[in-house]
């Protein structure tokens, strides 16, 4: 047996999320993995993601690990693996790793980006794949609101209740929103995201771009951490993990 | 009773093209149309297009008319149309004409874009949207080739047989092709394009961008109106129909 690392695309849009679920024909990331690791090697083993995305949520760099007997050389195993996989899942990457290491808690950090389409056009061609915010968005106010945001904190009050951390400070390396033309991407590097803390942080940024919400206001809601008065939760559509970091020499 | 000119943006990946055909369950787009009218104002009435898009083309800027006797007023049409319309297509605007335009006699000529990703890696996000094309490309071959397809030419080699059109001559204004990262976007503006020709024009310039057809090949096919002898048909899922114009200072 050994252990190999694999990046992953996804399109989340036809996905119920990363996590496997009891119930029937709940189609998810995990469980179409381990089918289909199971068609193509002939074992039933578990699958272990980096991250949970959720229902529609996409991947540019999902990465997970599995063991396996499979006597499959690591470079030729993602085009093994593609010729039996769905068109909207692809490997990109696979790699041996030792026994040591774990997609989960080996991680030092996640690159997200989030689309926004800030138009009042009618979103067509791309509604599965980026959010549209129809009001107009002084990007002076989201950078602000930005910085007030990056670094070290307790990210409390943009975390969803109920998912049990033990401890929800963390350091976010970067939060960055760029503009070109109609469309806005708001790319968080950070060592950890809490649950729905990346929508949580893009809905906040897109209240204060178009005055719902002070820079100040967002301060103190940091500062206090107060759940559910910052921004709504953007929804799933728009977002991207892009990156899964596991040494220190990938952050950039 | 008076004609609306309504512009559309649709997303070819589930519609069986642009034109009505008989059979149940066969989704088109105007086949869709015609419905959604028929639910909004209670009329049955022809929906007629500039241009057939083909099975998995998709639309930036398709125009159509009809006639209505609804008296929903022109800058309310689209609202209240893409209140009933499903979410792969949309109006993005409706204007009165009067009795003498028609979508697609009364167009001077329209604008495609076709879109590559030039890249050996999977296809995953965006599988419905381009094409990929995995072969390493001269840009320089693709821009000269271009240079030599623009023009006013007897397109027979560019163009499927039956479509049964009087002349294949067309005016092609401008061919050109854009690269960004693994990225390349192909333009074309003609007085009108014959059935499939913006796909073979697209193969010919990935045929030759990629040395398996040289620029005096090519200048050759289309002085003999050799028909097969170009590249392949590009797939339809990367091609946009981006706008058609009605005036000639609308072409730039």
């Amino acid at each position: 047996m050994r252990r190999l690392k694999v990046t992953l695309e996804y399109d989340g849009a036809n996905f119920a999320g990363f996590q496997k679920q009891s119930g029937a024909g709940i189609r998810t990331v995990q469980g179409i993995l381990e089918e289909t690791l199971a068609r193509l090697t002939g074992e039933e083993t578990p699958v272990i993601g980096a991250g949970r995305t959720d229902s529609g949520v996409h991947a540019l760099g999902q990465v997970v690990h599995f063991e396996t007997g499979s006597s499959i050389p690591a470079e030729r195993f993602c085009r093994a693996l593609n010729g039996k996989l769905p068109p909207d899942i692809a490997a990109l990457d696979a790699e041996p790793v030792d026994a040591s290491f774990h997609a989960r808690y080996s991680a030092l950090g996640k690159k997200y980006r989030y689309l926004v389409f800030n138009s009042r056009k009618p979103l067509v061609l791309w509604r599965n794949h980026c959010c549209r915010f129809p009001e107009s968005l002084e990007m002076a106010a989201v950078k602000e609101t930005a910085a007030i945001l990056a670094g070290e904190h307790d990210f409390r009050a943009f975390s969803a209740a109920g998912s049990g951390v033990k401890s929800t400070v963390r350091r976010l390396f970067s939060l960055d929103a760029e503009q070109q033309e109609e469309w806005i991407s708001i790319t968080a590097v950070a060592n950890g995201f809490l649950y729905k803390m990346m929508r949580l942080l893009v809905g906040t940024l897109l209240a204060a771009g178009s005055g719902k919400l002070s820079p100040d206001q967002v301060k103190q809601i940091l500062e206090r951490g107060e759940r559910g008065r910052g921004g709504a939760t953007a929804p799933p559509q728009g977002l991207y993990l892009v990156q899964v970091f596991y040494s220190k020499g990938e952050f950039s």
